[in-house]
């Protein structure tokens, strides 16, 4: 087989076999194919696109292309989740605990990557002694004895997918719809997990911008995980607005906490509730979605969520206390409001801009392996729909700098659009593939 | 300036600008941008395509990658000629010193190159002691004097495309129209001539196969010469059968001696004063092509051609005498025909295929630097039109190894396609953009 005849069958628009998907991933991780043609032959993908047929197959090439984790181990059916991510998005904070406590076997790989804050790992780490460092077997005993454990992606996981993302990254092939599905879905299917539930964020603070395009995303991305033997469903949710009201790491595990203790906000509880009950149906756990809300609901009410929280928490070196002294958690050094010089109805909230806000305060990640500043952030104190008056507080931003802390009040302060009249409320949950 | 955003830019189906391209051009030829995000560049165009604009600046910022030569040394217009190559194509053998003959200043630079037989260097040495390395000076004088010298292109002539090329060669980017016209139109223009005649074939054995293809390459041919101030001309000719009879070094040679000598064959000397007349002209040598063609016709016949031609080789190191012994021209050891196993007019020659029956008697180059053998090749008996009756030969074929000549006559054999009746006759100047 020769790289170059592939190139140009795919540019002239065919379909590349099995053989031929396998043996172009298997050279190009060993280095035997170069970046000049693998990246010539994703532009070709980008313009002629990938059959579903060839999608899985490029997805299956790249989850073997390092270890795939046996969770034989852990009893039961293990389910994942897996969002594409958003501002203010600490769905798994809550989600994990809050499944493992109806029972549902919780055995997640989870990354730092790159972002407006940093990812679930990191925000756990606000946790002082919290590791995500553990040993197979710990990891399996963990999820077998409280349902749940989290562990950092090891280096060996769908190396092809890394190599290739980071090529993709600089030859401006980033944006192609199965492309991105195969990445994604490499890694949950090398993550062994028996089941996944998708959370594909639309709108101004995700990757897809429109419904359309996170329409098509979450449909390849259950394609594939069904053609590869996996229980799927994808939720596609509004990213119009934060979810919640905080943007930064400790500032979203303090919301997440109030979350498993049944006290916080609407739309990140309604998301938990929906993905979780179809985690719940999809571990056996329950009959029906709507049989799984009402013990989740049970759950949060009880205290078990919470519970579950603070167990996981010790297991993996936490103090689990820290979760019911949530101030011991990384507190940023100024706390300032950004007042409103408007008055109106919020119409809208530029999604992306205030991530961008809490990246330049130091709560995210631009580079592989840049630090990041656990504690600070913003909290909202208004999201869309909401009547503000002059003067009023549009949100409270936390930061360790003077200088930035100004920088990041006047970005924020042009995030806001107002209007004379109440916008028309949207819907959280925009979709849903089962 | 950034690639990957450039990258983007053209992907989305906007045109670059003349910073960005030249920038671009920079940067890639002194190492700075990768070969990986060039391919991907490359690949984008082939979808995308580029502006009449683009195409100019992509071919300036290349042309002046490297030396731009300075033929202000030799007096009057200096004309240029180009073909874009095919089978038996020794055009340039007869052309030049025929076009010098009349007084126009041939001031060539011509390469090696790849194909089915060498290029017009190559074909030149089959004089002893012919050399091409000229210095400055002598190509100057020699033009001043004789009207006519050739020099091999040096190292440093359009590098930036040299490289694009190979990179282009092994990343199936090599079909696109733009790019196509911007690589041969860099070297043209590197190569300091006021005006160009471009030969452009179509058929079977050129690399346009179509003619639509053709007159697409040769309006941006064109049309990039004329927005960077050169006077152009395109000629579209025939290449659905070899031109002349003779496909091989030396075998050209004797070919194109004979048609110096006013007794070659009708197509190859057509097809030199058609182009011969557009140089002329825009030497200022002749008022008009028609003008033009009694002139060079009257040098063929007068043997003042042939004249200049001897001048030339002599020039350049050669025994002009060889010329009119051109049995002291490399001689191959088997000299066998072909004899026809079947009857009837031929219809059809595939005539790439007739090329590489050439490229296997060793005849070609398929590598950068391997040895050709110059003794080697065929000369047809037939051309299209022809009536052969069974047991007549085809052709002659010049081998020094007896496998491969046995070879090659069951490769020339199924080249020939023959019909009941007689086809009907195509000419061979198909279209001219003047």
């Amino acid at each position: 087989m020769n790289m170059c005849d592939l190139i140009v069958k795919k540019k002239r628009g065919h379909a590349l076999s099995e053989e031929e998907i396998q043996w172009m991933i298997r050279e190009y991780t060993d280095g035997r194919i170069p970046d000049y043609q693998m990246s010539a032959m994703m532009m070709a993908v980008c313009f002629v696109g990938m059959t579903a047929e060839e999608t899985k197959e490029l997805t299956l090439a790249m989850a073997h292309s390092g270890d795939m984790l046996d969770l034989s181990g852990i009893r039961g059916i293990k389910v994942d989740k897996h969002s594409t991510g958003g501002v203010g998005d600490k769905t798994s904070l809550v989600l994990a605990p809050l499944a493992a406590s109806v029972g549902v076997p919780v055995a997640k790989m989870s990354g730092r990557g790159l972002g407006h804050t940093g990812g679930t790992i990191d925000k756990l780490e606000s946790f002082k002694g919290f590791s995500v460092s553990l040993t197979p077997e710990q990891f399996v005993h963990n999820v077998n004895t409280i349902h749940i454990a989290i562990a950092g992606q090891t280096a060996n996981l769908a190396p092809a997918d890394k190599k290739l993302y980071a090529l993709r990254d600089v030859t401006g092939t980033v944006d192609q719809m199965s492309l991105i599905a195969a990445s994604i879905m490499s890694k949950k299917l090398a993550s062994g997990a028996d089941a996944i539930v998708l959370d594909v964020k639309t709108g101004d603070g995700a990757f897809m911008k429109s419904l359309k395009d996170a329409r098509s995303l979450a449909e390849e991305m259950v394609s594939i995980g069904r053609l590869a033997g996996k229980d799927m469903t994808a939720v596609i949710s509004d990213m119009d607005q934060p979810l919640g009201y905080a943007v930064g790491n400790a500032l979203e595990v303090k919301e997440a906490i109030l979350t498993l203790q049944g006290k916080g906000p609407k739309d990140l509880e309604e998301l938990v509730l929906v993905l979780g009950s179809y985690m719940t149906v999809k571990a056996g756990k329950a009959e029906s979605p709507e049989e799984a809300v009402c013990m989740l609901k049970d759950s949060l009410k009880s205290g078990k969520a919470f519970q579950t929280f603070q167990e996981f928490i010790r297991a993996q070196g936490g103090d689990p206390d820290d979760a019911v002294h949530p101030e011991r958690l990384p507190q940023a050094a100024f706390q300032e409001p950004l007042l409103s010089d408007r008055e109106g109805y919020i119409c809208d909230i530029h999604t992306e801009e205030v991530g961008k806000v809490c990246l330049l305060l130091g709560g995210g990640r631009e580079k592989k392996d840049s630090p990041v500043d656990l504690s600070v952030g913003l909290v909202l104190n208004h999201k869309k729909g909401d009547y503000v008056k002059k003067g009023e507080a549009l949100a409270v931003i936390h930061a360790n700098d003077r200088n930035r802390l100004a920088e990041a009040g006047k970005k924020l302060e042009t995030c806001f659009e107002f209007s004379e009249t109440r916008p028309a409320a949207e819907p959280l949950i925009k979709a849903v593939i089962d």
